[in-house]
């Protein structure tokens, strides 16, 4: 298939082109490289020393023969380009990482606010309005979150995407199958919920073909793909603002840098495996809703954990002790997270628990770029009130 | 009380600056002016001769002894401005009419989509993120749409804002609050669904306190006030982009041009006079929500119709026939429509129903200004799909 990968430079946009590469389909990817730019903005960098985008392709078509190509514009400002982008290359697939994506850096100041909920939601419907104008026909894969569902919510297992409900009407009861409520627990949260609501219409009223995955937080650093070379080496943020919760734990421990908990880390979330993650999005690729099917939503997650549970198992294993810090967040001090992720089970995702040998090759790999780490950016400074 | 009007030059804005002024309110209006443009780019003009906002407060200072001053610039863009009018202004009160207010117009094109997106969000969002920068303890009120709702609804009378529900877990039903499911009709009604989910966010973050108005179709031109002076008069929009439907008969049966049907005419739609849209508002003005309440939802609105009806009923007292033409909407052909607005009620609004004498004053205007009126932009060219 011809994919269009937006923001395939990042996090997990670059695993991902690696991985749909490999599977032979034609990918072509659009990046403004803000993220880059953000490194210099918070003055931080990626533990593992990553490549240019250029250098990366040159050495992924050197090592497996695949060509990927890329343009460099951003996606949330010059929609010509977009639109051109997609006529000349007329994918089959587009999938969609290009958002400011750290609930900590969209609440640094009100730029941040700001930035955050313009970059994300002018992004999403520039895609929508360009897939419409030129009636292409491209399923749409957009990487969501698990936050927008909120912690504060009742005592069920959280299903994927859709809730259904009881409506009273004198003394009747109606059933009626709604967008599960929103509840996003920060500025990027919400954009992702303002993105639901943009899919939900363009699929109402245009048929656009939908899947909005609602992932967890990633832990682990390296794919199968990443692995081949050190010029492939995926990012790897250990910072306040973009560093996952598990991933900066191995970083502190690696560091003898006490594992900073926020409150009594009594909250829990749910998580997912970076070669999970890029495989639920192969699987999405492959199995895309049909024609008039409403937005398809999945939870991409495989486990969930208390925060604390995670400190205690990286202390225990390493020695280096837990210091609990005032909560930077607004959010409940403990709560319980049940969640569905039964779409991509039967859709065959084999899932990768937390597991001792993946997190020693996190450690190992944290250990052999130490000197790239600077501690002063290890804490969360961002606030939320 | 000191209250900053966004969007004050406008077809609501405009009305209720006169009707807070007359209340001795201390007045500030920020205002782009793009209303006034959208009219050169659609090559539209007002049925009746509105004055610049300039000369409109020159008359109105003239008449009453009250100033009131003004600042040009766009929300969605300048917030520095707006940061600056409010650290100087120090309102109690901020009215939000400053959004893309049209369904058609934001249904236009790929541009006019976008535009309707980009500019409605961020000067929602804009506004918010300076509320919480400065401190500010001011009451934001804000113009949504009962078009938030949707037409697709269960059954039942539409509350005002918040929706009851229960869900099960197992064998036992739990019940829940939650903001009423949106489903947008137009990218205009989404963007005010997305502004719905900002106000949640930064009520419960940061504790902003706001009131959401839903507001129904409007209908009329004239207030007391902006009746006072002919330099005072109100817009009247006739065009299928921004003029409202009864306003838009009573303009073709002075014509003699037939009244046109969207499909036949099924459509069952909120209602409310421009007199009390503007009551509506002074009422919310002196009703806050209090410090950590939830956001105020209320239903602006005071009967429903259907289309059919209405355009009977102008038919009936004109002898101008009623023509049947596609809807160019995405809709169902028929809906029923029950609005809760005892909020309203409940505040003390004296309810202006539809009313003889009210379209007889809307037709002798229509009748006086004739000579400015275009057929050619009568019919609604903006197509959902």
């Amino acid at each position: 298939m011809k994919i269009i990968i937006l923001g395939g430079d990042g996090f997990c946009g670059w695993p991902t082109t690696l991985k749909l590469s490999s599977e032979n389909h034609e990918i072509l990817i659009i990046d403004s490289f803000v993220r880059r730019d953000i490194d210099k903005e918070l003055g931080i960098k990626s533990v593992t020393p990553i490549s240019s985008l250029k250098d990366r392709l040159d050495s992924w078509y050197k090592l497996s023969g695949k060509k990927i190509n890329y343009l460099k514009f951003d996606i949330a400002i010059d929609y010509d380009s977009l639109l051109k982008a997609f006529n000349a290359f007329k994918p089959d697939v587009i999938i969609h990482f290009a958002e400011q994506r750290a609930a900590p850096y969209s609440m640094k100041s009100s730029w941040h606010k700001r930035y955050t909920i313009n970059n994300n939601i002018n992004a999403t419907n520039n895609v929508l309005a360009a897939i419409v104008e030129i009636k292409l026909d491209a399923h749409l894969v957009h990487l969501g979150t698990m936050g927008v569902y909120g912690y504060k919510t009742p005592d069920i297992e959280i299903p994927e995407g859709y809730l259904n409900v009881k409506i009273q009407k004198e003394n009747e009861y109606h059933d009626l199958e709604i967008l599960y409520p929103s509840d996003p627990g920060s500025i990027y949260h919400l954009s992702k919920a303002q993105d639901q609501l943009l899919f939900s219409y363009y699929n109402k009223n245009d048929g656009v073909r939908i899947t909005d995955l609602h992932q967890g937080i990633v832990w682990g650093i390296q794919t199968k793909e990443t692995l081949i070379d050190e010029k492939l080496i995926n990012r790897f943020d250990y910072d306040g603002d973009f560093g996952t919760v598990l991933n900066r734990f191995i970083v502190q421990s690696v560091l003898n840098y006490p594992l900073t908990v926020h409150g009594n880390g009594g909250q829990t979330r749910a998580f997912i495996n970076i070669n999970d993650c890029v495989e639920c999005i192969n699987l999405a690729v492959k199995n895309p809703p049909g024609t008039n099917e409403r937005v398809k939503i999945m939870n991409q997650m495989t486990e969930t954990h208390k925060i604390i549970d995670l400190a205690k198992l990286i202390s225990n294993k390493t020695g280096v002790k837990i210091e609990k810090v005032e909560n930077p967040r607004n959010e409940n001090a403990e709560n319980e997270l049940d969640v569905s992720n039964k779409n991509f089970i039967d859709l065959g995702l084999k899932q990768t628990k937390l597991d001792e040998t993946l997190i020693n090759e996190i450690s190992i790999i944290s250990e052999k770029y130490k000197e790239r780490i600077d501690k002063n950016k290890i804490p969360c400074k961002s606030k939320w009130r």
